[in-house]
C-alpha cells in the first residue's frame, strides 16, 4: 500500500479545505486570523478513537462531529463560526481512502458553516486515530456559564436524550448480541433518528445571535443535561428547579421510553446531546423563541433558577427525581 | 492509587494556570481572547510521546518543549505570545505527579513567556501521552514563508544542530549499548549543552518585533535547515546559495563534528533546531542584527536568495554539498 506524504496529504486533501486568505494555503507555520466585529471567542475539544467514537463509525461523519462538537460550544457562547484548525492524529494503519472521505466530511460543513481550515498539525500516532480541533468564532457578546441569577428561566434548544440513545443504537449495530430489548421494539424509522442524533450533532448556530443578545448563561449540553446544569449553577451560585415533564423528547426518545421507562436516566445524564442549555430573564424567553422558531429549532422552557443552591428535577407528581451519582465522562 | 477527577484536576492543576480574565477561570467551555494590536496569527503543534519526546523525559520539560515549539512558531511569524489552548490526552498509566510536574513547567513558561492558558480540553487516550497545543499571538505584520526575493539576504537566529545532537545524546543516555562513539568522545558539558537545546528549545520571541519589522519572509527551523530553507525558497519561487562555512554551530556541536565530520548531515538536516531562519533585504541585516545582539542571541547571515530555483549548499572548497535524501520528519 502507498500513502501520501505528509506534504503530499497536505497538499492534496487538506489545502483544499482552507479557503480563507489567512490561511495561506496552508503553505505556513501559522496563521492570520481576520479581525471580525465582537469578541473572538476560542474552543478546543479532542475526539480519540475508542473513547469519543467507534473506529468503524463512517469518516466523514467522525470528521464532521469533531468540527461540531466545536461549533456546538461556540453557538452556546454566542458566538458565529470563524474559522478552526485541525490536529490530526493518524494511527499505524490509516488508508488514504479514510483520509478522502474524512475530509469530504469536512469540507462540506465547511461550506455548510462556512468554517474554513485555517490551520494544524498532521502527526502520526503510535495509539489511536486522535482529533484535536480548535474552533474560533465571532461573539456579539461572549456569553458565560457563570450569569444565572434567581428568577430566571432555564431553556434547552432541540431535544434531549437523543445522542445517549444513539450511542446504545449504534453500539448495538456494532454487538448486535449485547443490544438491548427496547433497541428491538423500535421502528426502524426511530433508531435512525437516534443513530444519526449521536452520529452528526446540529450546533445550534442559527441561535448564537439571539443568544448573545438574550442569555444570561448558557453552554452547550454535550455531557448530560442534569450534571451540565448542575455545573452552570453551581459557578453562578444559584440553584434551579425543573420539571421533567417539561423536558423536550423526540418522538423516537419517547418510544424507547415507553419500552423502557428506565431510560430517562440516560436521556438526562447521558452526553452528546450538542443542544444549548441557557438561562435567562422571563422576558428574554419569547425573543429566543422567536429566534428558534424562525430557525427551526424547538426552544423549552423547562424550569427556574431558584436563589438557593442545588438542582431539583421533579416528575408529574411532584416528586424529586433521584437520577442517582455521576453525569456522562468523556474522561 | 487514587487519582483525581477530571473536574479535581482541572481545578487542581489547571486552573491556576488559567491567569487571563477571558479564561474565567477554566469555568467555561470557551474563551474569549483580549483584542490587541496587530494581526492575531494563530498556530498548533501536537506532541505525542515516543514520536516527539521521550515517555520518561522529565514532565516539566516535556510541558515547556509542547509550549516553546508554538512559541518558536510565532516568534518566526514576527508575532508576541498571547496566550494558548491546551489539549491534554492522557494515557492509561498516568500519574498525578506526572500532572504535578507537568504543569509546573507550564506554569513557568507561562510566567517566563506571558502567555496564559485559555483553556482546552483534557481526556484519557487509549494510547501514549498526547498534547496538541494552539498558541495565539499578536504580530505588527504577519511574516510569511512566502515572500523571499532574489537578493536577499539568508539569516539564521542561534545555532544549528544542536538539536538533532541532543536527541542523539539523549537517546544514548537511555541506551548506552546503542550509543555512537563521538557521543562518548565529547566533555560532559557538551553533552549537557546539547542534551539541553534538545529538550528545551529557546523561541526566539524576543525577535519578533524585528522580524515582523524586517524580514521578507521567515519560519522556524523545526525540521532540520536544509529542508525548511527549501521549503521557504519554494513557496517564495526563488532559490538560494549557502556556505556550510558560514552556518553557525555551537562549540558543542563543533566538537561533535571534528569527532564524527559526518554528523554534518545530522546537524543540516535534523530536527528540534527551533531557530527562525529568515530572508530579508540586505540593508535589513544591519537592524536585525542590532536586536539579536540586544537580545544576546546570535545572528548570522549564511547565504543568499537567488532568482534561479533550488537549494545550493557549499563548503569551504566550493564543492556542492549532498546531503542526500529527505529531511526530518516527525510524520
Amino acid at each position: 500500500m502507498t500513502r501520501p506524504t505528509e506534504d503530499e496529504l497536505i497538499a492534496r486533501y487538506l489545502a483544499p479545505l482552507a479557503v480563507a486568505a489567512g490561511a495561506d494555503g496552508l503553505s505556513d507555520d501559522a496563521a492570520a486570523l481576520p479581525e471580525g466585529a465582537g469578541e473572538l471567542v476560542v474552543t478546543k475539544d479532542m475526539a480519540i478513537a475508542g473513547v469519543h467514537f467507534f473506529p468503524d463509525d463512517p469518516p466523514a461523519m467522525i470528521a464532521a462531529k469533531a468540527l461540531r462538537t466545536n461549533l456546538s460550544d461556540l453557538a452556546a457562547k454566542g458566538a458565529a463560526p470563524a474559522g478552526f484548525l485541525l490536529g490530526l492524529g493518524l494511527p499505524q494503519d490509516w488508508t488514504e481512502d479514510f483520509l478522502a472521505a474524512f475530509c469530504e466530511g469536512l469540507a462540506a460543513d465547511i461550506a455548510a458553516y462556512a468554517c474554513p481550515l485555517y490551520g494544524g498539525d498532521t502527526v502520526k500516532v503510535p495509539g489511536p486515530l486522535t482529533i484535536s480541533i480548535t474552533a474560533f468564532g465571532r461573539a456579539r457578546r461572549w456569553v458565560r456559564r457563570r450569569g444565572a441569577q434567581a428568577g430566571d428561566v432555564v431553556c434547552v434548544t432541540g431535544t434531549i436524550g437523543d445522542g445517549a440513545l444513539g450511542l446504545a443504537v449504534r453500539a448495538a449495530e456494532r454487538d448486535p448480541a449485547g443490544a438491548a430489548r427496547w433497541i428491538g421494539g423500535l421502528t426502524a424509522i426511530d433508531r435512525e433518528h437516534l443513530r444519526a442524533r449521536y452520529l452528526l450533532p446540529q450546533p445550534r448556530t442559527a441561535l448564537a445571535e439571539a443568544v448573545a443578545a438574550h442569555a444570561s448563561a448558557a453552554m452547550d449540553v454535550s455531557d448530560g443535561l442534569a450534571g451540565d446544569l448542575a455545573k452552570l449553577l453551581k459557578v453562578s451560585g444559584v440553584g434551579a428547579h425543573v420539571e421533567a415533564d417539561s423536558v423536550p423528547l423526540s418522538d423516537a426518545a419517547r418510544s424507547a421510553l415507553a419500552l423502557d421507562p428506565a431510560l430517562l436516566r440516560a436521556a438526562f445524564t447521558g452526553g452528546d446531546d450538542y443542544e444549548i442549555l441557557l438561562t435567562c430573564r422571563p422576558d428574554a424567553f419569547a425573543p429566543l423563541e422567536a429566534a428558534a422558531d424562525a430557525a427551526g429549532v424547538f426552544f423549552t422552557r423547562i424550569g427556574e433558577v431558584a436563589a438557593d443552591p442545588g438542582l431539583v428535577i421533579r416528575d408529574g407528581q411532584g416528586n424529586t427525581l433521584d437520577l442517582g451519582p455521576g453525569r456522562f465522562e468523556h474522561f
